[in-house]
């Protein structure tokens, strides 16, 4: 609808900022919304434990490219969990707030990360949850079909099939909004660009390439992930491969 | 104003998007919005021949931190010219797209910036408009009292005075809706994710310190930058200076 994106920006000027739920003395929402009671547990290699190659950040970010193209080689464990830990990883949780590898307005941290596992060792293929506080994962559903279903709903493109894993954020706006109301759903997006940044650079260091995705059916990748849209919806979406 | 974030992210689904302006013949917009017409240009030292300390990508993603206390310290015109190049970089321009340092939705790159300068040696206190393209920048106005000026709208965090530079990045939202309607919108943001991340991990590499500031008066910020506020406005914004 013509107009929205401009209502939106003019309707979230800070000077418009209605009084937040944590000025009202409303209780913070939960840290992370996964939980080890959501199905089969993994857990993921220790980040400490874990040995990549050393790329300077200045060539990470002077080689940053969007590739789509991978060759058909599983990822390690410990790849996936460090590309988890680098974008995602909780280093403390303090006073009922987490400081992550990534910055978030106010330390919000609103994002959730769920992995399209195609083609990592030892792990059947399938949608799984991120839980970052414990940094495992959670199994969402297993099986061949959901990578078919994930494609489809990124418009059929193609290199979400060939990725290893494809990383699909997700949005739980009350995080966000409790402390800054509709102005946050301005900062949920600039969260997800960090991450995603992330992602691109910490790939290189895993001989992986990375290709972001923005353009996807909401509702549709939403029924996948078994999420309502709203109180959580996909906001970003990359896929991740090994590369020559 | 409530549920304006919730109807944006409704009516900028996918499934609705409206025929795009490209798709109905109209004409690119520029690339960027700057020109050398714009003030006196002051050249910036070429990134090639800008040597900064060499920092792991995953040292720099793991040590990443907002830091608002800075030494009072200058910092060279070759180390802004490397943040500027990392966040904002033209790698190559290619029929009339730009490849940049840093990824953008369709290489839409619909983002400018802006500096404070406070405290750059041989560079005068004041505001700068960064010309990627050329890589240069473009007085807009000098003296003491922009500074001030621009805290005040930065709701008088102090830390944008004691910064030796402060990042305002805006948006030229018809850059991306051209391609992608009003879910551009949502890009922009994504986009300015990406950038502020590069800043934070960059400026490791010359010992400074990052901080983001996403809260703002929007009104008083665009005054100052002069800008409409609609065609552009101020998007994101973060502070850099020395750290021990």
């Amino acid at each position: 609808m013509r107009g929205i994106g401009k209502e939106f920006m003019e309707k979230t000027k800070f000077q418009y900022a209605e009084r937040s739920d944590q000025a009202l003395g409303y209780p913070q929402p939960p840290l992370q919304s996964g939980s080890e009671d959501e199905g089969k547990v993994f857990d993921l290699p220790e980040p400490e434990s874990i040995k990549v190659d050393s790329i300077d950040i200045r060539e990470a970010i002077e080689n940053r490219t969007s590739t789509r193209s991978y060759r058909m080689e599983a990822i390690s464990p410990e790849e996936l969990s460090y590309l988890l830990w680098c974008t995602q990883g909780v280093k403390q949780v303090k006073s009922s707030v987490t400081f992550r590898t990534v910055p978030s307005a106010g330390a919000r941290h609103a994002l959730e990360t769920y992995v399209l596992v195609n083609n990592v060792e030892g792990l059947e293929k399938g949608l799984y949850h991120f839980l970052p506080i414990e940094h495992k994962l959670v199994r969402i559903q297993t099986g061949e079909h959901i990578a078919e279903d994930i494609k489809t709903a990124c418009l059929d493109q193609p290199f979400v099939l060939n990725s290893a894993v494809t990383f699909i954020w997700t949005a739980v706006p009350y995080r966000m909004q409790w402390r800054y109301g509709e102005r946050g759903y301005r900062y949920l997006h600039l969260d997800a660009g960090h991450v995603c940044q992330n992602l691109y650079l910490a790939a290189q260091s895993v001989s992986c390439g990375v290709c972001a995705i923005a353009a996807f059916l909401d509702d549709n990748i939403n029924i996948l992930l078994q999420i309502d849209g709203e109180k959580e919806f996909t906001i970003y979406i990359a896929t991740v491969g090994k590369i020559t």
